[in-house]
């Protein structure tokens, strides 16, 4: 006799889930888009958009032993990737425009704030040592990128330009710093999201990067 | 005192546990011959055999949170893959010639339809949505391959040819299908696995791929 | 109200864990210098040093299901990673210098032995076949290195090189045969790091490989 199952289970709405959801997508997109690069088909595609949208939460559900990790669990995620995937084939002429460009950086900085704010406090709940949350933060935000650039067989980008790591983990910093000084878990929430997409803003507009070493 | 243990454990005999050797044997093979292409020593050999025959499966273990991962638990998949290295080596003359590759990817074919199978399986065993067993069911046969063509710092083949992962996600959907359907587990995993094998044959012998994006 | 936690948590300390930190710290030195050749800024750097300290002993834990994984529960592991990066960038300059060059190879040959030993033991507390115990010993002493050279877009140098799999599996197979013999915990410990980085240093010395296949 098969398991049951829930075909439609109930989505935990807040507002840190909707960001979630936003952030997935985004980064689905980002994936999706790089593929386009290099010639893969529709589904090829789609493991880069998959990969890209939730590489850096598997990374850290796996790590600190949160299994099933988070997209087995709830099938909003690839529902929300197989979206992304459409969304970035149907709209492939208008892709090379540069307002679309502009606008997808933007979304990605979301993205990135919000799954820095998501690693650090599942980190925080397991109850690891302040530094090791932040360090969770940054894989979460950080490697699904860091994944897609695998899978596309290049130097990652994120370890070359533009203060991307760095945003997170100061993100990350400051999330820690407010969470302890006892600010109210919303306001942490907002002003590290906030916080993040400034310094990744400010770094795209301004060409910013740290010295190579 | 030195933990006991069973030096030959029992094994666990089933149609699909014979045909799971057979796929590990295969797909160790197929990363074994991938290797000699890169000048590696036989260790070097060993590794690659090593994550293109169990990769898949260890990803999927690890997001479910089925560990230890199977290989750990049963010392007879890197025994067959030592035996699969070994072949490899001492065949290498041989192995230029065109039947011997055709024959590779017809097994290469079986080993993606019985790894489908049984990523599927051990999803819905593990109580999850019939949507996310399919993505098992891909992540269990395709994903060794992928990380074999990283190691190989190439952008992995599944990704750019001849209806590979879609094979594997077809076979998971007629596997949901007929699994819901009611119809009795050993021929859910025979249509499954020939659907896969008629698909990847099918997509060889004519050359067929999804449309670039 | 904010989980409670231990701002300096004690450290086990032990002879095994002190080389432990050895060879943590001498890795993620390897990874940083790694990522110098590639124009990363020093967080792109700290990344690499970080997989390249911590990736293996992560990858056995996430599989045999030791989680939250060894650096998330204790934090001196990501301090030590920051000192390398810091060392690293400091002594840029005198870097290229042959004698530090050698070092830092002697260095890694002592990490690969107590890595080595470490994944061995962790595997056999676990109560795993010993063939697997040796394979574990390999993924902790090995997949660090290759995580790194896949993050820098290259073949892992450890499939192509002097004997590095091989001395990390001699000494995995010496560990088990002490073992199973009887032998005290702390000779058995000695012998098998003693042994990895005579194996290494012959082959760095007289330039060995296996042939290639």
């Amino acid at each position: 006799m098969p398991n049951e199952f829930n075909l439609f289970p109930p989505l935990p709405w807040s507002f840190l889930f909707l960001q979630d959801l936003i952030g997935t997508i985004v980064f689905a997109i980002s994936g999706a888009m790089a593929a386009r690069q290099h010639k893969m088909d529709i589904f090829g595609l789609f493991i880069l958009a998959f990969v890209t949208g939730v590489g850096g939460g598997t990374l850290r559900d796996v790590m600190i032993g949160s299994t099933p990790v988070f997209w087995i669990k709830q099938p909003i995620y690839v529902l929300m990737i197989t979206l992304a995937v459409i969304l970035t084939a149907v709209l492939k002429h208008n892709i090379d425009k540069k307002g679309w460009q502009k606008g997808l950086l933007f979304f990605d900085a979301i993205g990135l704030g919000v799954f820095t704010v998501i690693g650090v406090q599942k980190g925080l709940d397991f109850g690891v040592h302040p530094l090791i949350a932040i360090a969770l933060g940054g894989v979460t935000g950080c490697f699904g990128g860091l994944i897609r650039d695998i899978l596309r067989n290049e130097v990652p980008i994120i370890l070359q330009r533009e203060i991307y790591v760095t945003a997170s983990l100061i993100g990350g910093a400051i999330f820690v710093l407010f969470y302890y000084a006892g600010v109210e878990s919303r306001w942490v929430d907002i002003v590290t999201i906030s916080s993040v997409i400034f310094i990744r803003l400010l770094a795209i507009r301004f060409n910013l990067n740290l010295p190579r070493i």
